[in-house]
């Protein structure tokens, strides 16, 4: 379960450390985030990602916004419980994971909102709430790390000797608090002796491929090969690939799944050559109010993010560009769900929600 | 059939100007090739790109070594050509252009070489040796721009009202000596009022959609927006994409097709979105040699290419990469080749050989 990835976040009393993946692996750097808007802006822009990091992230950033907030009725709690939802809510709008922790953490300080808005809470609430909220924080934590834990194992039990895997993005420990999730299952299942190599595509235009995933198989001692996401359709067809793995920033009801640009095309191309295409989440991922992949919504990001490269401009000056951070999966095209509960082969709304009706114990 | 590009290469008996594609749009600069081997240095060096135009500076860049060569006899001459023709040929293995006009250089002085090796070459002959190459060169250059204008035309015709594009790569005018194939056919097109949208695949690692296509599209007023090469699938499943239309490096007997790597998965993509795909080309781009596109040789790069971009590494430093410059599309997902002399609907090997038996007259 132990990773060789530096952590992703420290949390203090005082503020976040979060390690900025923006410069990885060129630098192992931590910037500060002390309150829940430097959370939100850190997020948003990029110096952490991964569905499940953000929402770990998100509820420290909720926990640090209440430990800020100067408070003192049960209404002027209320009030800053909604603000900073909103601020963490408010930086990506895909992966639900952010959405569903600060619910979380809303939730378990909600009893002290109730009666007279305008009585005073005592001290011993006070630090009753920042309690609370700093082990529901914990509690996300080491659920993500369980969770990583289990997807790694259930996944790796699916792959057969000397495999050879095509990944996209990074869902591995630079996405989590844990080992990973697709990246999890790959090292697990090399420690099993079941990989005998990782194709990896760079995921423009961030580059999580080839600057995250890259560099942790590399720390992991797996082996691994770099490819421009152009070069996915030549590699299926010209070498073995057993199984694309990839992660993903929200599942519908259906099993329709959202994941960072690109996936998409390679489920596509994964269908075409026979290669089973599997997406690894944990269960957390499922949003049960959305029937479908139509309804999740796309992050569109600055097309500047595409046109310049380390600052200088790839095209003309007055070019245009799109940047659709995330793509739908529909089921169709999916091998199998890997959840931390159970494995969803064509996974479909009544597979789904079975899970809802009876999910498994933690 | 003028266009807003400037000359690719411009020919003096001193040498070769030619322009430097690896820095545009950024900046319009030419280098200097005064004999064959500076010629082949930058053909393989990617100072200038796209099958037609490697060919036609191929045949300038034999015309220089032949004049640069000090050959007193036809042995000499002999050797010469041979040393020439393989400096050339070996500077960049999947075009067939390249191996097309060496051949036709070579040929046209072939005569030259026959009876007694020792025999001195007179300087009327030499004059005329030189002149032939001359001329040899400038028909070639001028078939191009015609086979282009006919490209266009045909291709254009294929297209309904308000189309909208993709293209991958770079195939228009700075890929060949006239307006382009692929896109050659947009510019055509959008005169004729048939184009309302073109995306263009930034084409990593060498970006040439991003700052080739991108630009020369701008130049000639033709709306256009940049896509990275893992958008094309979000693209085509979410936005009205009405064909896919790349260039060629070289097209076996059958129909199958080398062309930028991408290219292939972008008709895999077309078909699973029952999107036309089309291969604009000359039919000197045909290898009737080869029976499928099994045979076709692709180059393989170095992997320096995929892990720096503008000299800063974008992986950690022992990663490693593959960088096949081209891929193979078979004959199955083409809808059709656009040559200068027809256009073949579902090309296979009794089409293309029909055209061998019965060229067009130019």
């Amino acid at each position: 379960v132990k990773t060789n990835i530096p952590p992703r976040i420290i949390y203090k009393p005082a503020g976040l450390r979060i390690l900025d993946q923006r410069v990885l692996p060129r630098k192992i750097k931590y910037i500060s985030a002390e309150n829940a808007h430097k959370t939100a802006l850190a997020i948003k822009g990029m110096v952490l990602r991964g569905a499940p990091l953000i929402g770990c992230t998100a509820a420290y950033g909720y926990l640090l916004g209440i430990r800020k907030s100067k408070f003192r009725t049960r209404g002027e709690l209320s009030l800053a419980m909604r603000k900073i939802s909103s601020v963490l809510t408010n930086s990506r709008p895909t992966a639900i994971a952010l959405f569903y922790a600060v619910e979380r953490m809303n939730k378990s300080i909600l009893k002290f909102t109730g009666g007279n808005r305008k009585e005073r809470l005592t001290l011993r609430e006070r630090n009753s709430i920042i309690s609370i909220l700093e082990n529901e924080a914990k509690k996300m934590e080491r659920e993500d790390i369980t969770a990583n834990y289990m997807i790694s194992k259930f996944g790796a039990s699916l792959l057969e000797k000397n495999s050879v895997i095509l990944t996209h993005c990074n869902a591995g420990a630079l996405a989590t608090m844990g080992m990973g999730t697709a990246v999890g299952i790959i090292t697990y299942a090399s420690k099993k002796g079941k990989i005998s190599h990782v194709y990896v595509s760079e995921t423009r235009p961030y580059l999580q491929g080839a600057r995250l995933t890259a560099w942790e198989l590399y720390r992991e001692k797996v082996p691994s090969t770099i490819i421009c996401d152009n070069m996915a359709g030549y590699l299926m067809k010209n070498r073995k690939i057993d199984a694309v793995i990839v992660g993903a920033d929200r599942i519908a009801a259906n099993g329709d799944t959202a994941n960072k640009i690109g996936t998409y095309q390679l489920s596509v191309l994964a269908k075409y050559h026979k290669i089973p295409f599997y997406v690894a989440a944990p269960t957390s991922t499922i949003d049960y109010n959305l029937p479908s992949g139509k309804e999740i919504k796309i992050e569109q990001r600055n097309s500047k993010e595409i046109i310049y490269i380390n600052g200088s401009l790839i095209t003309h000056k007055n070019a245009s560009a799109i940047h659709p951070a995330f793509d739908i999966t529909p089921r169709k095209l999916i091998t199998a769900i890997i959840t931390e509960s159970r494995v969803f082969r064509k996974p479909n709304a009544e597979k789904l929600f079975q899970l809802k009706k009876f999910p498994a114990t933690r």
